[in-house]
């Protein structure tokens, strides 16, 4: 799959190859083209098809990184300097829609449903990102909101993608519907996950700086957790924090500090712990197989995980 | 088709459709709606897909410009502020991904050779605007390096709406590639005209800023021409007003003078009238009909146009 992405990256102009070089597409965790062909695997088998699809599915994914970094003006992303830091924010859009229109291209050489799952899914993560960004620095965000925020923008392409491997592998109507469930669930627990480590993570493990939604504005479960539930002054202490131009690390320590105090991380840990049953629970129906074993475990791992 | 475009935005949720709301889309010239649609004319007649299709292909021009607007820091566009402006970098690069995705999806609907052609001409697009960054501040670049980036970033959707227009109306393999290459040559006209207007345009009417070329480092081809035949004190002297960190509506002014006065100019609107000759030339072999008379002065309305 790595080698697929690569070709497809190297098929083009000097200029662009180069440029493509840096997104560093097939270098991260890899966790939503596994996750499709994971799903293919319960439900009858992997297919050449699955490893193209699964390539796409991540090409979508490194486009979103190029231009979230150029909306959250990230700097480090997988321990190395971002594209938008390294060769200004028109690279990482243009390379960004570049990768966009070459997704675009594959898939009108797949079977209709299976790109019509794909495109969905980019539309439905869009729709996210354009919903958190008019959300930004509303702290009064409900745990509901965030939570369609969040299925949204990152649930979708994982859905989509576990959908697929199911739809390709030749999976009936039922299972295509639990793998979408089983999907849907493990993006909204790495996600919460992935918002916990921007407060309780380190850098030199999760390759990225810490503290980096609050400085985008992003209000995330710890703080809406807090926020619903702490008193007067508590809350004025953590807004005099937050309401900082730009983050260090001592503040993100001090703001984890009272958050944790307040149980507000445990709760977050819980709410993943929570949808990570869900997903699994989703499987119910499914026949006993490897792929299954492996997708309940990556379930698990998702929410556990400290990079 | 504006009516379709509209409800392709509006079936979405509320912070997008504000968002959505700013772009414009279908606010334009629509040139490359309006040339699909004579294609399929010039080609047996329009259909319902002709439509739809031209609605496709005006959201990714939208799209494209939305993007474009925060690669060049444009301010303003067709008379008003851009929403990079209004909103900021992010919410231009989301709500054109946005748009991107939902073409995606409606050409998930579109018969395979359709969705292919609309496909290559984004993927030719996005490989333009990247080359043509990689040679920002080239004030070595060629006229044939020029012509080739045009024909990617501008004619490549210029000649894929055309084609889409023959196709759609059952045009055989003949007046496919005939109507691809019109649209090609028109689309390089209409980009030598549009450059030409950066320079000797006026705000009032074009509805963008002058000179916003030069700020970003792009070499036009009245540029190219003067840099290929002035002499050595000439062209010291037209770097000295290029090499400015903002362009003044003066020094554009100093600049068209000379590059005028060079013949320079002249030369690029000779080039682009050429363009058009071959475009029309193109259309030879075609039966004459109400369309193809349409096409023809299109053509020709594109190299002469002040807006």
């Amino acid at each position: 799959m790595r080698a697929l992405i690569e070709r497809e990256l190297s098929d083009c102009s000097k200029p662009v190859r180069d440029l493509a070089g840096h997104i560093g597409a097939g270098r991260g965790k890899m966790i939503r083209p596994g996750l499709l062909l994971l799903s293919g695997l319960a439900c009858g088998g992997i297919t050449g098809k699955h490893i193209h699809t699964a390539a796409i599915i991540e090409m979508i994914h490194s486009a979103t990184l190029l231009h979230d970094d150029v909306v959250d003006e990230g700097d480090i992303r997988r321990g190395v300097a971002t594209l938008n830091k390294l060769r200004g924010n028109e690279s990482a859009v243009l390379l960004g829609d570049f990768l966009l229109s070459r997704v675009f291209r594959l898939c009108t050489g797949l079977e209709p449903p299976a790109a019509r799952t794909i495109a969905s899914a980019a539309v439905q993560t869009c729709e996210g990102e354009l919903r958190q960004i008019a959300q930004r620095s509303n702290w009064r965000l409900s745990e509901s909101q965030y939570l369609e925020i969040i299925a949204e923008k990152t649930a979708a392409l994982f859905s989509g993608a576990c959908s697929l491997g199911a739809m390709l592998a030749g999976g009936n109507g039922r299972q295509v519907k639990m793998l979408a469930d089983y999907g849907c669930k493990t993006g909204i627990a790495f996600q919460i996950t992935d918002d916990l480590l921007d407060l309780t993570g380190e850098q030199a493990r999760t390759g990225k700086p810490i503290g980096n939604d609050l400085v985008c504005g992003k209000l995330t479960l710890p703080l809406i957790h807090f926020f619903s539930s702490a008193g007067k002054k508590e809350k004025a202490d953590v807004i005099r924090l937050i309401d900082h131009p730009r983050s260090s690390s001592k503040r993100v320590f001090s703001l984890s500090k009272i958050l944790r105090e307040h149980g507000s991380i445990d709760y977050a840990q819980r709410r993943a712990a929570g949808f990570v049953k869900q997903a699994i629970r989703s499987l119910a129906g499914l026949k006993d197989s490897d792929g299954k074993d492996a997708l309940v475990e990556t379930a698990r791992i998702v929410a556990r995980r400290t990079v």
